[in-house]
C-alpha cells in the first residue's frame, strides 16, 4: 500500500515571490528524499495549457466573468484528473501554483461571481481534492504590484486596476480565516529566505504523518 | 421601443441536415424581410471559437467530461453576452446552430454528465435565455453517421462509438417532450425540402407575435 502523496499549493496576488517559493520549497523537498511533482494553475495540462492561453491574451478582453469562471474549472477539472489525483494516489507530492483557492479569490473575490457558484462548481468539478496544506503569499496590493511590474507585458488580468487586487486579497484573507488548519498565511514582505524559512516550518507536519 | 427578435436554434445530431436547413431558413426569413443573424456553438464569438478548436481537436482523447461541460458552458456564456443577447435587444432574428439543449444531449446524454448539474450552469451562465423556438432534426443514428461520414477527417466527438449517439438522440428527445411549446420535432430523413416547409411552418407563429 503506497502513501499517499501531498497536495501543497501555493497562492497570492501579483509579485508575491509564488515562483521563488516554488523552487525554494522544491530544493527542500528534494534535499528530504521528496521528488515533487510541479503544476500550475491554469494549465498543468495540454488542455489547460490552451485554456490558460485563452484566459491571460489582452485580446480577450471582453471575456465575461461567467466564461472566465468556467474556463477556469475546465482547466482545474482536467488538471485534477489527469494530474493531480494520479500523481498523489502514486505517492508523489505536489506543489502546484495556483488552486482552486484562486477562482474564490479572482473570480469571486476579484470579478464578483457568487461565493455559492464558485463553491458549487468545486463539489463535482474538482472531485474533492481538498490541498492538504495551502501557503498564502499576502502582500499589499501596491508592494505586490511594484514588483511585478518590471516583468514585460501585462497579461489580461494582470491590467486590472488596483480595486480589483485589493478585493482579491481581501477574498484570500477571508479564505485563510474560513480553512486555518489548512492555510498558512506568510508575510511576503520579508526577505524570500525569510518566506521560506516559513514554509519549510509550515510544510513540518507533513512528513510522516498518515494521509 | 424596438420588438425584441426571436432565437431559433437548430439541435441534431451528426449528419442531420442541420447546415442545409439554416441556410434554408435564412433563405426563408429573408424574403419576409427578415435578416437574421447567424451563430453557432461552440464557438460564435472570438473566445468561443478558440473554446471550440479545443473541445474539437481530436488530439484531446483525454478531456475528461466534467471539462468539456464547463469549456462548452464558457463558450455559450460569451455568446449568450456578447452576441445573442445584443442581437435579440436591438430586434434582430438569431438562428443558432446548437444552444443549450445540445449539453443536455451531448455532455448529459452522451457523457453522463448529470441534468441537475446542467440545469444549475444553465441558470447563470445562460442569464435566462431560452429559444423561442428550438428545431430538433431527429434521424435514426445509423443513418446520420452514415451521411456524415464523406465529410473528411472525424473531430473529437464525431470518433465516438454508435451507443455515444444513440444516448445523444435520447437525451435530445426527451427535452422535446419536456418543452413540447419550445420544441418542434422534425424527421429528418425526409428531403431536404420537405425538412425546410416543416421548419418554416414551425416558424410561422413567430411573426407579428408580441414577444
Amino acid at each position: 500500500m503506497i502513501e499517499r502523496g501531498r497536495l501543497i499549493t501555493l497562492e497570492g496576488g501579483e509579485g508575491a515571490g509564488k515562483s521563488t517559493l516554488l523552487e525554494g520549497l522544491r530544493a527542500h523537498l528534494e534535499s528530504h528524499g521528496v521528488d515533487p511533482l510541479l503544476a500550475r494553475e491554469p494549465g498543468g495540462t495540454a488542455l489547460g495549457e490552451q485554456v490558460r492561453t485563452i484566459l491571460l491574451d489582452p485580446a480577450q478582453r471582453s471575456m465575461c466573468a461567467e466564461s472566465e469562471l468556467l474556463l477556469m474549472f475546465a482547466s482545474r477539472a482536467q488538471l485534477v484528473r489527469e494530474t493531480l489525483e494520479p500523481a498523489l494516489a502514486a505517492g508523489r507530492w505536489v506543489l502546484c501554483d495556483r488552486y482552486v483557492d484562486a477562482s474564490y479569490a479572482y473570480q469571486g473575490g476579484g470579478r464578483g461571481q457568487p461565493v455559492e457558484r464558485i463553491a458549487a462548481l468545486e463539489r463535482w468539478a474538482c472531485a474533492g481534492l481538498k490541498p492538504d496544506l495551502t501557503l498564502l503569499l499576502d502582500l499589499p496590493v501596491a508592494d505586490g504590484r511594484a514588483r511585478a511590474a518590471g516583468r514585460g507585458e501585462a497579461d489580461r488580468i494582470e491590467v486590472e486596476a488596483d480595486g480589483f487586487f485589493e478585493r482579491v486579497r481581501t477574498a484570500y484573507r477571508a479564505r485563510a480565516v474560513d480553512e486555518p488548519h489548512r492555510f498558512r498565511v506568510i508575510d511576503a514582505g520579508q526577505p524570500p529566505e525569510a518566506v521560506l524559512r516559513a514554509a519549510i516550518a509550515a510544510t513540518a507536519h507533513l512528513f510522516g504523518a498518515t494521509a
